[in-house]
């Protein structure tokens, strides 16, 4: 019976150290000793429920359960969003597992454990192998973030040759911008001012526009694609006009107001708006293939994975102040 | 010097009389006699402007200029939304050349003249010929309504074995009933009351749904595509959970407002909202040739083409009265 330290959210947003017991494992089910967790606004959103924080996990396998077919002690793994899918339905069969109905998901399954933890329970079917070109820490937030970000420009047939937008250089922007100009596409990015124009240009921005005070963008060649990665709300009477007939907006934070857009200039430009949450399995790996090739790597800010470190990075986020992706390391 | 009569809007919303004067023929333009002419909601719209009405019209070809091709004099032929592009943009070159950003559309170019007239000039290239299975009343609503309903269903990847909501029984949705029918498709129809339930099944519904009152739906298998004909805001509440996963919400009418929708089920679920105007030419041909195949007929309601009919017409569908397509006929 495996037992172990995690953290947790609590009613008031206190971070709050606690134990998980597991029974002893069963079928494909591996224990994992964590040595990284990415930092993601979900944890934040999460911070004031009683649940387990934290779904950019990586780690080494500490043991097996009886049919497990692929992983060793010792194996370095990663794991995201979701823990379990049905693997009989639509989705499952389809390669779309993300969207199965009796899909496992962080913060509506297996409240008890996550992340932010010295050790979590998962199965085998759902854990990624971390590529040896990427430390634990650099794994950690591929796997949502960078499974985000990666899903989108992968599994909706954007083209190389598209001109892509990515709104907003955070934890997703950040890697957004990598993805995209590794794939050979034209990437434009859009920040409120001109602070991370550098950094944005480093990871492979080639233009960049800062957004504040403007009335209205001329950027040349139209957007193929947008990818919104912040939480603040858009004006699309300055992005609509800078979107190319047929491109696709891909709104990836997550946010509990309405998405809105003025009806009539989407339509009659034929746009598409596509929701998309993270990642299927299969991309999954395609991602972190690709992220090894390429050398895409987060740009980290550790923290230590305490009630004090797990707090300080939060306010850290909070305050728009992260660059670029918190990652908490454990202290044992 | 084709001179011919045109019924246009004006200020305040009087149907007028009046007479439009064109140059000679040249190039690949074609003189067509107006036999029929479909009434659309954009027309209402357009009523308050001092433009020509009209933009789904049929009629006989009665002169043609020097540089056509393919059609001759007694020809039937019918025209919609667009009546020119540039030829050489991404747009133009993949068949898509309704978001040409040159396109001519009606209500934007080509003002003084339209399909309530007794006669139009328009490029051969952008005329369609009528199949022999139609007359050119019953073809005459194909030309927009049944393009915009059958672009959704043709060129987005939608499967005959799609479960296809369509919502509204009214000029575009009954004609979207009989296409999806036709293509195979699973049809579940909405509607407000139960007063077209007859109708709808008899165009090829297999269920219907009466939405008014209802606080929730229940319709067993979930809708992989649902086409919005209605001009009413839209409860995403109601609608969202009946949506599958990875499915597409297209929202057909022209609305000036903004459109919204509950922003984190619409990503959770991989939802896709898109954008789509009419049909570009080729779909458009391959829309009439179905529509012949099939005998998909609008069902129509006649009116004289006179200051009077127009208006007649319009007070019909603005009172939710058009059972389902008003059409209308020149009286010389």
């Amino acid at each position: 019976m495996p037992t172990f330290t995690v953290f947790k959210g609590s009613e008031g947003g206190k971070i709050v150290k606690s134990q998980t017991t597991k029974p002893d494992l069963t079928d494909d089910q591996v224990l994992i000793k964590v040595t990284a967790s990415g930092l993601c606004g979900t944890d934040e959103h999460y911070k004031g429920a009683d649940i387990v924080l934290g779904h950019e996990g990586a780690g080494v396998v500490e043991q097996t359960g009886p049919n497990t077919k692929f992983l060793k002690k010792g194996d370095r793994v990663g794991w995201g969003y979701e823990h379990n899918s049905c693997g009989h339905c639509e989705y499952c069969l389809t390669g779309k597992e993300q969207y199965c109905p009796e899909r496992e998901m962080y913060g509506e399954a297996n409240l008890d454990q996550g992340s932010f933890a010295s050790h979590a329970v998962w199965k085998e079917s759902f854990l990624f192998r971390i590529p040896d070109e990427l430390t634990d820490a650099e794994a950690a937030p591929l796997m949502c973030g960078g499974a985000t970000v990666f899903n989108a420009l992968h599994s909706y047939d954007i083209k190389s040759t598209d001109r892509v937008g990515i709104m907003g250089v955070g934890g997703l922007g950040h890697l957004a911008i990598q993805f995209a100009a590794k794939k050979g596409c034209d990437v434009v990015v859009f920040s409120s001012s001109d602070s991370k124009k550098q950094e944005a240009q480093k990871l492979g921005a080639r233009e960049f526009v800062a957004m504040k005070g403007k009335k209205e963008l001329d950027i040349g060649r139209k957007l193929d694609v947008l990818l919104v990665t912040t939480s603040a709300p858009n004006d699309w009477s300055l992005m609509l006009p800078i979107m190319a007939p047929t491109g696709t907006i891909f709104p990836l934070t997550v946010s509990f107001d309405d998405f809105s857009i003025p009806h009539l200039p989407f339509i009659q430009s034929g746009i598409t708006i596509q929701g998309s949450v993270v990642a299927a399995r299969n991309v999954h790996r395609h991602m972190l293939e690709f992220a090894a090739q390429h050398k895409i790597k987060p740009v980290l800010m550790e923290f230590p994975m305490t009630e004090a470190g797990i707090t300080k990075a939060m306010d850290t986020l909070r305050d728009g102040k992260m660059r670029y992706r918190g990652v908490l390391i454990p202290q044992n």
